[in-house]
């Protein structure tokens, strides 16, 4: 029942973002190791979303508010509220969505 | 809509566990300072939760099965699953629930 982060092998879900991807029965959980100047295209979907900086900076845009996070910072993004992000350095973030992200499956 | 984790005050949830909590629509999520030896009683919700190690060790049963779990260590918990925990040593957590803790409120 344990999962260990570093036996999880990433999946490049856009480009320049590799997830590891956890995924239970209402949530899913991940993280991102991405690169500098990866961008995420403005989207939107049914999931709440909680993102947060772990380490790095990462610019986002949340319903045409743009903010730069560091680690330690974090926004709720609710349902169909368009988003999106750009790294400006070399980031690692974390994401968690519910519904669980399908589209990521 | 940033939220910063320092400026967040910890409420002490349970006898020595401190947490930060960000409440969105559909999830909680937890960042618990937790003193050594500070116990959390068996109990289950209807939240589907998922636990993670960020620093120390945690001694974790869930549904009768108990194990260690360290940094970069996590589970999944079933909605209404048994569990307990014991912090090892002064430990970091995080936790994230859905739906919304409402208890934790």
């Amino acid at each position: 029942m344990k999962i260990q982060l570093d036996k999880i092998t990433a999946k490049e879900i856009i480009p320049g973002y590799m997830g590891k991807l956890i995924h239970g029965q209402k949530m899913s959980l991940v993280y991102w190791d991405v690169e500098k100047d990866a961008e995420v295209p403005e989207h939107a979907h049914e999931n709440e979303q909680i993102m947060q900086v772990l380490e790095g900076e990462f610019e986002f845009t949340v319903d045409g508010s743009t903010a730069i996070y560091t680690a330690g910072e974090l926004i709720v993004i609710p349902p169909n509220v368009l988003h999106k992000g750009r790294a400006l350095t070399r980031c690692r973030l974390m994401d968690v969505f519910s519904p669980v992200r399908e589209a990521y499956k």
